[in-house]
């Protein structure tokens, strides 16, 4: 599907700020980007650069008084989302080298204490996709879902002992169990057609049979209309904006995805 | 200054033909991409990926009938070229890593056959920006540029010997000339405001006193209103399409660049 | 100087157990090896790879039983390590893209926490490397360095919170106040000449003035003889060993650095 | 099996002179380096840096007078060379990022000339594996092989004219072939046991049915003991030492290979 996607960020700003932006989604395998548009109020310079995991990121200072961030693009997207229960497992030696780095630990993703946890929410799985979907039923179970966002990411151990948190935070327990399986899991943030309440989104992938797939432990059922920005570890490689100095916070964010029609 | 810059490619294919595209400029140091356009009609699959040298390429096989690509682009890009007559040559040791490739022999630089000629084009001159200058002097007074195009890429050795070319022999000589200095140099594809006849352009960055400076011999002088689709070792790397199977070629190519006023 | 480094690591496997390993100096700007040893027993197949920090790791499979690795080199390195006290902070927009990573918070790192402590650690300091020494002084002073090394990581909120820690744990904390100020913070893990007790270690980098440069909290002054095993943003990424499955704890390691008196 | 390999080098220096080397085998997923010796007389500061192509690279300004390389390496290496008659032709689409720059043409390897000729040589022949081997045959049966080295490289398109060269002038035609077939060919560079007279040595791999296999039409047989130095587009990206300014030919270079028996 045709997908029409737009985020506005709105600051006010007190000092020269030194931000990071990560707004600019990339066709790859999975998305195309036909048309987009990516406006800066003031017109500052802003360097672009590639990050370790591949995303398109822009750095600028931002000046002092109103400053906006105007982003929006026309991306095809998958009508349904691949899944492959049964999908193997993939032993370490197997994986390729890109993957590893999505087996460790993280700022958000203390996947080095929840081996026992997992064990058990897996139990009796056949290794690969059929763990990664128990660990996302589990989560479903047990983890309460709030749609929203909320200011201060807190880390898989948190989520845990408060049984419940936004996308993000779902995310990152559900990565956690994956990794300390051995089963790489990398964090993406994005969009998601029909999300209720609109907002940015973040789901996950996990690397099993041979591929990376996605889960979204917020869905009841995974439906096509997601729309990439970018991937990371976890929330620290893949916030929408790092700030630097004194924090700031945006008076105004407004997000919409729409599907359009194309003919061509 | 602001340009509007587009490409239009049709081609009539016979067989599904393979297809690497190098068409999306990206945002950078020199310039920033405000607004974008690119289309597949028919919109076949397409999958996009970073080379080494950190072009956007997009890879699809093109199916039998009318197959046509339309690009298009907001650039903000420097209104003059930044030019440092005197800037230091820099010894190996002190070039930074991603520099080095553009220091060997490429498919159409052959480097290692141009040391005695680039000694003598360069004599009395600093070692550095000034060399470089001193070598686009001598093509300008030595190598007739033939505006337009040509089908057949010939290398600086041929160029050399025909003392003719378009703007892309010309950028080969003059690369192959720096490098047998130890000078690194690579090529530029992109868009040049004002060029007559208007057409995709190239030309090429030496890098001299630190970092990478700009130069074209097809220019008497140099303007701003560069727009860079893609850096390469030689045409070689940076072909706006590379096409695999038996030969195809455009049935219709049109660019254009238009300056345009924004007031934001 | 000349040293000869080695690290021997043993282990009772009793399933088959993936490892990652970080073992390998590699010649870098600091060092160049001159011989290297790299010994698996049982010699099992092992795979070597690139990590995004441009460390050398190898995986494997350590079967069932006894497995040792013995890693030794004779690595040249500095005499004396450079120092630049009011070498400037430099800018986000300056800084290269390969830095920007460094600058943001991470697994063990939780440097968006510390703003306001790390303003008032280097309040009248001049930006940069001042600002880092004046970290490093506070850290001496305030976190009691306790020799020797400890099973289970902790961030530096949790090092703040004790009041002391292992030379990890000093590093860790130094760098989130760093990062805390926009200075990029790497960790480096290695060897350093008449470490008492002797053993592996870990130090930071902090990028101004254009270069990394080292710090050490654990050192009174800041002497030579430092070989570098690997960079990363804290210890997630520079384990000298990462183990999947049921842990496993080493039954032996040993680690030496002698002095070698070359003459060539 | 297990194989001692040394390379060394010997120049006579007149002028301060910039190299760089590329002498240091990888522990890859082909061979495992246990030991390992790297040594400059003098000893010169040197640098190392990971090229394009993930090989190990040191660069140095050789001072005036004698100058030598002296390096040495213990590899386990494979006894036997994976074969796979029948294995598929890759659709572009399908081949990993990483392969794609290996299907362009190169320094000297003119694959864009070489379609019609390709096409006759594997009329009749399974796409993939099938093609390779039979270009290999055609490379045997039609090209001299000319043991020992040659000063100057030439390009595939002169090899075909010649009818005969050296391993690397053999590589280079069967790459430039297998590239117009949309097969990627990348060169390699290293030791091969018991090669007839014993000299550094070239070779090529293709890329079909999903991973690399190892081609060499020097050698009757493929039989194991291939230990790999470094990989590249042809003999530019791998030259064992590339060396800027006035040139400097080697007053002695030396290369032995030897089978070793370890018990471990």
């Amino acid at each position: 599907m045709w997908l029409h996607t737009s985020c506005d960020l709105a600051f006010d700003i007190e000092v020269p700020t030194p931000f990071i932006l990560m707004l600019r989604p990339r066709s790859g395998a999975q998305q195309w980007v036909a048309r987009e548009e990516y406006k800066l109020v003031p017109s500052v310079p802003a360097f672009e650069f590639t990050d370790d995991y591949g995303n398109l990121c822009q750095r600028l200072i931002a000046p002092p008084g109103a400053f906006a961030v105007h982003t929006a693009a026309e991306v095809m997207t998958a009508d349904q989302v691949d899944t492959a229960p049964g999908a193997a497992f993939i032993e370490i030696q197997n994986l390729p080298d890109a993957v590893l780095v999505y087996l460790l630990p993280s700022r958000y993703c203390e996947s080095d204490r929840f081996g026992q946890m997992a064990t058990e929410i897996t139990a009796d799985q056949q290794p690969g996709y059929n763990q990664v979907s128990a660990i996302v039923d589990w989560l479903q179970r047990s983890i309460r879902y709030q749609p929203g966002s909320s200011d201060i990411p807190v880390s898989a151990v948190e989520v845990n002992t408060r049984q419940g948190g936004v996308c993000r935070d779902l995310t990152h327990l559900g990565m956690a169990l994956c990794r300390s399986l051995s089963i790489p899991a990398r964090m993406v943030v994005g969009y998601l057609h029909a999300l209720e309440p609109m907002d940015l989104h973040a789901w996950f992938e996990a690397y099993v049979g041979g591929r990376w797939y996605t889960f979204d432990a917020t869905q009841d059922e995974l439906q096509g209309g997601y729309v990439t920005i970018g991937y990371g570890r976890d929330a620290a490689d893949v916030a929408i904006y790092n700030q630097f100095g004194p924090a700031v916070y945006p008076t105004a964010q407004k997000v919409s995805v729409e599907r359009i029609w194309e003919d061509d």
